[in-house]
């Protein structure tokens, strides 16, 4: 079918385009018989408004972006899974941009998204970014941002996180009760949120019990796939290796079941391992992975609810909140029990 | 900062509107140093081209649809990425939508796309889907679509798929050799493309050995999670069950495992597991999970490529093509080697 302008409409019915338009749009201006007519027409022909000619009027584009550092990890795809869930019975579109945990990429995007292509951003950062100019400078230009999980303290917005200095004590406290008294954490970076805060938890947990900090059992993996197994495969074949293996995201624990694998060390004999995970597998993994499960689902449900209604309400500027749901620790077959 | 208009520009440097538009858009008829004069002026103020003004323009909105049955399966994960990536390096924006394998939610979503929010689409049909006039619609609109993995034969356009029939052929062949004699089909529905290659490979493979076909082993896995539990779950604490599955997808794999580890079924010694997957974690399960892997990275980039081809020679009509590519079959540990 092709496609059929305001401006034929308007001919074929003999109106102003105007008529057609406010017609359209049910304005009051126009009465009852002449939109009656035109809503026929319209459909006859198969008319359909042009969104971005609405959006050019109300300055909506009834879009919203999502930003994640990676697609290929359970925890952003269900954060996804959220966020579409909710926008899609709002009646908003989304877009999904991936900074491949690059901070110059993240910058790009952002930047792109300063023009009006989208109301509103849901994100969570790259692990190589450190300031946050270009946020700054998108919320400046009306459009507003909300974190999820990886948030940015210095912007004032809503950020919506789990307990991750709890849960990572809990974990770590778990470790330690059940037998383990050198245990090694494997970070991401120390200059995301939700590392550092884990770490926090893991320290604290330490102290509780009066275990040294040892500086060398935490391992800071934020490179790629290979220098991460190197590093873990490098502590676990070294003469002196941990008793307990602390995972601050998913993939270090699964490249430390490779690694036990390869090397012959049984889970939990002789290392017992814990991660924060949203694995949907965990439970079949041999041994089964004891996981923090995050509310993922549910966090991307809140980023976008929070946005939404500001969108909604045409308020541009979201007041700073702290959204702290729970996450849940699992026990099973990879720490004993 | 504040938005600048074009008109406020053009006020500002005392010229028309019209003369700042062209001089932004390098137009020869305007001279080098009005177009100089006129870029710092934009740049000092902060001016961005807004998009949709653009879109009015070309009819381009540099836009996008990816729309998928489901977001948390492997699979469709590794394909968006792989048109995500393709989609950012040539300067487009990717929108997704998910059908959660509804007809009539994928019906709504298309219907919605007709009024050019984007350029084209990119899809794989849900479960349900057994007519195609939305489809129709869409590409009539000038919208083109380009399928892969579960596609339509009846639209005429580009479908990136896998060797399912050889795959499947190969797939069953291998369970044959090591043993198997009595094997069940675990199938989502026989009006899926994918599923139907895939059924008519494992039938081809019962045949070269002579195997009879058991209509009773063909199980139909299309409802929700519980019933397709309940199902495999009769099938295996039957007084006489298999002694191996083929499971057309990755979810019902993995009920697979979940029930014989509850019925305390071993495998591979008692039943043997294969399945099509793209499953990170399939050489970490109890036992390791023998997969047909298929090329979900390539395939998406591959129906983006042929889609943005074709979007920037400004040609709308995609001839048909069967663009297949190779699946590969990996052993481990679910099935005897």
């Amino acid at each position: 079918m092709a496609k059929v302008s305001l401006k034929e409409l308007a001919d074929m019915l003999g109106v102003s385009v105007s008529t057609v338009s406010k017609a359209l749009r049910d304005s009051y201006e126009i009465g009852e018989e002449t939109k009656k007519r035109v809503l026929e027409m319209a459909d006859e022909m198969g008319y359909r408004a042009n969104p971005y000619a609405g959006h050019l009027r109300h300055h909506q584009s009834r879009t919203i972006a999502v930003i994640v550092p990676k697609l290929t990890n359970n925890f952003f795809i269900q954060a996804i899974s959220g966020v579409e869930t909710t926008a899609f019975d709002r009646n908003y579109h989304v877009l999904i941009y991936v900074t491949h945990e690059d901070f110059r990429l993240e910058e790009r995007i952002l930047k792109h998204l300063q023009n009006g292509r989208v109301d509103g951003v849901i994100m969570s950062l790259a692990v190589t970014t450190k300031s946050y100019d270009h946020i700054s400078e998108l919320v400046q230009s009306n459009i507003p941002v909300v974190f999820f999980d990886r948030i940015c303290h210095e912007i004032e917005t809503a950020k919506i996180t789990t307990d991750d200095f709890a849960s990572s004590f809990n974990g770590t406290d778990h470790l330690i009760r059940h037998g383990c008294r050198d245990i090694a954490f494997l970070s991401l970076s120390d200059n995301l949120s939700i590392d550092y805060k884990r770490k926090q938890g893991y320290l604290e947990a330490l102290h509780k019990y009066d275990i040294p900090v040892k500086e060398d059992r935490i391992i800071k993996c934020h490179g790629d796939e290979k220098s991460c197994y190197r590093k873990i495969r490098q502590l676990l074949s070294s003469s002196n290796p941990p008793d307990g293996i602390f995972a601050s995201v998913e993939t270090l624990a699964l490249t430390t079941y490779t690694v036990c694998q390869e090397l012959g060390v049984k889970i939990p004999d002789e290392l017992q391992v814990i991660c924060f995970s949203n694995l949907p597998t965990a439970p079949l993994l041999n041994p089964p992975l004891t996981t923090i499960s995050q509310p993922a689902f549910e966090m991307g449900k809140q980023a976008a609810t929070v946005l939404l209604k500001h969108l909604e309400k045409r308020r541009t500027a979201i007041p700073n909140e702290n959204i702290v749901l729970k996450s849940e620790l699992v026990v099973r077959g990879s720490t004993k029990s």
